[in-house]
Formats: C-alpha cells, structure tokens, sequence
C-alpha cells in the first residue's frame, strides 16, 4: 500500500472519527522571535539542544521551506493573525519606537484570528509580545482574545523591568500591571500562564485558541543561570546566551505540551510553532541560508516552522515545498470547520498537502517592506529579491542554488521580468505603510558595517 | 569482490607498477592557518565556495577526523616537520612575539623532514609562512630546504608591509629580501612561487617535496578585490572578508594542481592539505564542533585534512578514524621507500588505512601547551580534556557526543582515571616549555569576553 494511499486511508477515518465526536480542534500557536532557521535541533542544530521541540516535530509535519511573511516582528505578526499581506493594510513596517501614535498598529478594520474564532465560540488566550499597537484600542483584549498576559511593546526585559518608563510598559494581565514581584523570568512567566489558561479552558465544553508569543529570543539578551547551565558547552558567549534563551523558551514549550497531554487536549490540538523572522545578528544563525533578519535573502525570511495535530496529521513528516505563516488562519478554518471571513485570506488551506491527498501549492509568495525599499518574489523554483539598502536586483534557483550565492538576472532576463511583472500586479492590491520604518535605520547600519570590514580587509590593495 | 580485497589487489598492483619503474613519489604538503574544519567544501561549508580543494579531496581521502597535533600554529608546524610531539623538545608555544631570543626556534637537534628527504636526494622547497624561529640558524634554508620563498614570522600582511619594521621582517626569497614591487597580494605570490618550484623540479630526475604553507586564512584578515567578489553573497562582513582568503588560497591550490598536471607529476605525488589548528574567532568557524583556536575541544585541533596520492590510492574514501598531522612523516617516509630517521617518531604509517589493509590504528593521541595548562589525551572514543583556564577536567564519548556537550567525569571516574595515568606516562617523556606562552593570553582574553557575556545576560536575575 502506497504512502498517500495509506494517508487517505488515515485521513478518511480520522474524518469520521471527528464528525463522530463533532469535537472542534483547539488551536495552539507558539510565535518565537528572531529565531535563526538553524537553531532548532529538529532543523540539525548541533549546538543548542532543543528537545521538547524535536519531539514535537517528531510528531506532525516540519516546514523545510517555511515562510515568514515577513521579515521583521510586528508586520510579520500581523500576516499572521490577519492571514493577509500586511501591505493590503498599510502594517508593512515596524510600530515606530518612541514617535508612536494611537493611530500605529494593527487597523481595526482588519478581522484577526482571534476575533474570527471567538465568534465562532472558541475561548481564546494570548500571551506574550504583542507589538501590534500600544495603544489600548490596538490590545489583544480589544482585538478578540478574552485573556492577555504579556506586554504591548516590540521588546522588554526579560526580568520585568521597565526601567525610565512607567510600569504600564511592563507586563500586564488583561490590562492590569503585573507587579515586578510576582515575574520572574518573562519566559517562564509566559509558561506558567499559558498552563493556566489550559487548566481552565480544559474544563470548558468550547475548543480554545492560544496565541503563545514568546519575546524569546529577541534581545535583550538575558537568561537566568538554570538556562545558561545547559548551554555551557557553547564557547562564544553571545551565542551561549542567546542559546539559553532558545533553551528556556523550549523547556517552557515542553511543560505546556505536558500539560495539554495531562488535560487530554493535546491529541486534538492543532500546533504551530514557528519564528516570526529570521536570525537577529547578536548570536543566532540562519545557516546554512544566507542573510538574517531585515533581509528578503532566506535568512531574513525562512524560519523553524513546524506542525502537529496528532488526531489530523500524520506525524514523522517533512513537507518541502514553500509554505507561508498567512497559511495558518485558512488552515486553522478548514480544520475547525467554521465559516471563512468575509476578507480575502492569502494563504491556502494546507491540510491537504499535509495528508498527501494534493500536490504541492501552485502560488506565488510576495514580500515587501518600508514600501517597496525591499521586496521578493517567489514563483515555483525561482525567486526575485530587490534590495534597496544594496541598490541591485537578484534572481536565485531555488533549488539549484538554495543559499543563494549565484545571481542569474543577466542570464535569464526573461525570468527576472516575468517576476518583475507578476510584483507589479501583487503590488497594485496593497496600500502605501502608514508609518515610517524604524527597522530600516538596522538594516542601514548592518550593510554599513559589512561594507567597512570589507573596505578594511582590501583596504591595502596597490592599483596595478 | 568486496571493497577490501580490491583495494588489496588494486594496492599489489601499484606496488609492483611503482617497484617497476622505481620512482620515488613527490611530496606536497599544503598547509592552511587558523581555517576552520567546516571551512571547506569537503566537510560541507555551504557559504565558501572551495572548488578546488573539493576536487582534490574527490581524488583522496578526506579525514573526518584529521588532528593537528597542537591548537597554535607554531608548535603544530613543529610538530608537523618534525614527526615528533612538540614537548618533547620543548616547542609547545608559539614563538614570543616581542622577546624573542636567539634561542627560540624549531631547536637545531631535531631532525625535520625536510632534512631527511634532502638527505635522500630529494629536492626541497619552503614556501609561505615559517614560525619556526627568526633567527637566521633557524630559518628554512638552514633547515633542509634548498629553497625559500617566504617570511619567518607568525603573522604579516598580505601586502607585503612592514610597517614600521625593518624590511628584512618581510618577504625573503632564500634569505634575501624581496622589494615590495615584486609582491601582489601574499596568497597569490606564494602560489605563483610553488608553480615556479614545480617547473624547476619537474625537469630534474629526483622526485621534490614542497611544503606550501600558506598563512591565509590567518589574520590580518585581507583580501584583494577579486576574491572579495566570490564570496558578495556572505552577509557578514568579518565572516566574507576571511572567506575571500580561503576563496583566494583555494584558487592558489587548484592552480598548483593543474601545474601539477601540466608537467606529469600529480599523478605519483602524495599532497596533504590541513590547516594548523582550529578556527580563530574573526569570521572563521570550528561548527558543528566545540571551541576555536587555542582550546583542547575539537574546534581547536580537529581541523580540514585531506590526502592525496592518485598512483597510490584509491579516491573519493572518507577515514572516519582519528589520525593525525604526526602521521605525515612515517608516512611520506613509508611512500618513498627511504629509511627511517633514528629519532622516535609519533606518528603511524597511514597508508595501510587507506588501502584497507589495516583495521583502525589503535594508539592514543595526546595534546598540551604551556606546560600543561591546557592538555588531552584521546583514547579510542574517549577524550579527556583539562582546561586551565576554566580550571576543570572533562571526560567526553567523542561517538556518542562528538561535539563534546556532556562531560562524563563524575559518571565514569574510572576512564577519567585511566586517561590521567595514559596522561602522565606520556608526560615523563617530555621536556618543560623552552619558552613563555605568549598565546595564552588570547585565550585568557576570549574566556573573559565569553564570561563577560553570560555575567550580563544573568545580571538582572532576581534572587529568591
């Protein structure tokens, strides 16, 4: 009996099995932050151990070619709560850091995950880094999540501390600040609530959505020892730190898998965990991609990505074809059997694939930030990136050349136009970004300080 | 026919073919400065392109687990030209930088191999980077090698400057000064001097050896434009600019080869290729492995090793088996059919291996500088390692965990046990340090910024 056969087979019975019991998956979706594609043992880190992840994988499908949709925090956050192109509503850049206004965040007029599931009688969670508009309008509990434990901010220290600003920066529970003496270590803190949340939601008859957006391991970086002891092997010390928190948020990752076990949740649990960019510079890696986080290079936008649904999906899996973060809200309808939302989604449906009962997804996958400084475009095995901060175009075979070391623009210019072509189109369905990018100004400052280690390294080079 | 019994067949063969016409085989070896083990095609860097050494490796063996017999550079070139451990004759630190005496160098009484094949009636060239000693008595043309083309210090820039030193700190062609004019960028000069060699050498009737030790990919780290333009798809500057210096030494070696070929003597010339210790930390890289330079974990002294020889073995083998730079002499030794020098050796006879005559070598491998500040000792899989500058013993299964993560010590006092004692007997055939350890500094100097980086990522951490 062949593999998809059997997967049919699988899929048919689990099917009956579920209307039978007409018991609606709950949905779990862990975001990491800044994670590099290679820092995940399920992916062949070496370095950092990551088991509680690797036995997850273990048990659904990993993404080899997982997207973010985007390659810095906020906007990619809001692809994946709004399941559309950020640029369709103009939250293509960053929240500004210190010229904020109540107007910058995620449009209300924008229908979220959340809201959809809550409306459809789902209990819905969110904890963590939120970055999609400080203002209170923009908080998860006015954007469909009944309960919020986490902060509003892009970024927070690890020990709660808010430092200059008042204490309504810091960690809040729905609204509320929580105070300095009852966190610990903001992953942790993030753990223990999540494990609450299920203990609760465990004991209602409606499926439940939890949002699990750890801050970990965007900087800063910081870790308590209990972490950093696992880590000592690690001789860089960056990376050792920034490996600790890897480790912490996956240690965090196995007790709230127990507990979903321990509640009998877990087998008709829908899990997403994946990293909402790529590697940051300060410790994590993307290898073997090339680039990092700002970047339309894979490094800034293939990230760990991986899924389980043990009643659903066949574990053991490794899906390799593309697929993107905005997959996730089609995927998480289909799967719970509601309505779609009015809006245009621009993800597909990945359960088939997954069930091996369709060929991989015929579609393009679109990138841009700061409108239009950076962008790519890929289409099958080809891909177009523009980079602003570089000034050039570049066209890369996907599979030929998966690091993308050799541009092919001057030998397929064909190609490169027919890309060029399908981006316009893409790009006439999008709106200007409606704040200015304060990622940009790293993104700037990085390519400077490549170009000065090469401008030093040639820089005793006699002109013949 | 299984594989043994025709490389045996295949071995008789060209033993008999090569008693036929009684030719001696040619020597090269190639020696890279500070690379780091995944640094290489062969060992499956996928951001440097070495196209070249990948080729030769096809045309070898590569071996996996290839030692230097010391994590600096001056004391594994000791090592490596004597046949003997460094401590023996108390050459197990780098030279000093700034007090050198006249007495500090490769001491006069070891026999080094470039001495015993001129003895035997080959020709001999040094090309590249020496550390063997400043002082004249020391240099290469005092040491068995009627040519030079070089410098005898550890370090130098690429364009050839001496800076505020005397010229005679510079490039040398057999002792005598090169101007300036003549010198490009050293990586390329050095290769063009080993093809100048080769045509000289392949119009005399005894076989030559040379040893081409390049100082790329060493600090500082410099590189002309050409080879800066290979590797534009590193995003990381520091880690493009080293990688252009492997770019610009592979290119050397690839054109050494087809000199090689060109005249008629690849074919029964043995080439190694290894680099003299572990990655440095300026853009290098020692992963999957633990540490860099300087340290007794894998990423100080296992390192990219090849070997080569077409008329003599079989291509395209990977040695799982430790073997090390210390095998080079008895090797090259058993290849040409000359006798052995008096002194001990410490290194085996590899051929056998490689011809798949002879099972693993069962020995042990030991390592230390600064009189023992810092010493292993490997023993089949395992691997004891004492660090001075953490102040700890670490036992390691290098099969079950070879990137050396969990210490074994407290489970297995025995085999701790048992290694200290190999440890000691090695010991008490060995001399003290005939100089100050002017490198431990270094590594002093990263075990601080290492600690630096945990004690701030720890330091908000509330006590409870």
């Amino acid at each position: 009996m062949n593999k998809q056969f059997t997967q049919l087979l699988t899929f048919l019975a689990l099917t009956l099995s579920l209307n039978a019991h007409a018991q609606q998956p709950n949905v779990l979706i862990i975001v990491s932050d800044d994670q590099g594609w290679g820092d995940v043992g399920f992916n062949g880190s070496t370095d950092i151990p990551t088991p509680n992840l690797d036995a997850l994988a273990a048990d659904g499908v990993v993404f080899s070619q997982g997207y973010a949709s985007h390659p810095y925090c906020s906007p990619s956050r809001a692809g994946l709560l709004s399941g559309r192109y950020q640029q369709r509503f103009g939250h293509e850049n960053n929240i500004p850091y210190d010229r904020v206004t109540e107007d910058d965040g995620l449009p209300l007029s924008e229908l979220l995950l959340s809201e959809h599931l809550v409306s459809q009688g789902y209990h819905t969670a969110a904890i963590g880094k939120w970055h999609l508009g400080d203002h209170e309008k923009f908080w998860p509990i006015n954007r469909g999540f009944e309960e919020w434990f986490g902060f509003y901010g892009g970024g927070m220290s690890y020990w709660g501390d808010t430092g200059n600003k008042s204490a309504d920066h810091g960690v809040l529970r729905n609204g509320e600040i929580v105070p300095l003496g009852e966190l610990s270590y903001l992953t942790d803190d993030f753990t223990t609530a999540a494990i609450e949340y299920i203990d609760d939601f465990a004991q209602e008859e409606e499926p439940f959505f939890m949002y699990l957006a750890y801050n970990a391991p965007h900087a800063p970086i910081q870790a308590p020892q209990k972490y950093l002891d696992q880590v000592s092997h690690i001789e860089d010390g960056e990376r050792a730190a920034y490996a600790a928190m890897v480790v912490g948020m996956d240690d965090g990752i196995g007790r709230v898998i127990q507990k979903l076990k321990d509640t009998g949740e877990y087998a008709n649990t829908l899990i997403f965990f994946y990293s909402d960019n790529g590697a940051h510079i300060h410790g994590a890696s993307s290898a073997p991609f090339r680039g990092h986080k700002g970047m339309m290079f894979e490094g800034g936008i293939r990230v760990p990505f991986l899924f389980t649904w043990p009643e659903g999906i066949a574990g053991n899996q490794v899906y390799d074809h593309p697929i993107s973060a905005l997959d996730i809200f089609p995927t998480v309808i289909e799967a719970a059997g509601i309505k779609s939302p009015d809006k245009k989604l621009d993800g597909v449906n990945i359960l088939p694939y997954m069930r091996g009962i369709a060929e991989k997804p015929h579609r393009v996958l679109y990138w841009r930030y700061s409108d239009g400084a950076g962008y790519a475009v890929r289409d099958g095995n080809y891909k177009m990136v523009y980079s602003g901060y570089k000034e050039e175009y570049f066209l890369f075979d996907m599979e030929e050349d998966p690091f993308e070391h050799t541009d092919l623009k001057t030998l397929f210019p064909e190609k490169l136009h027919s890309l060029q072509q399908l981006y316009s189109a893409w790009n006439e369905n999008t709106v200007p970004a409606k704040w200015y990018d304060p990622h940009a100004e790293n993104v700037l400052k990085e390519e400077a300080e490549r170009q000065n280690y090469i401008n030093k390294a040639k820089g005793g080079e006699r002109k013949k």
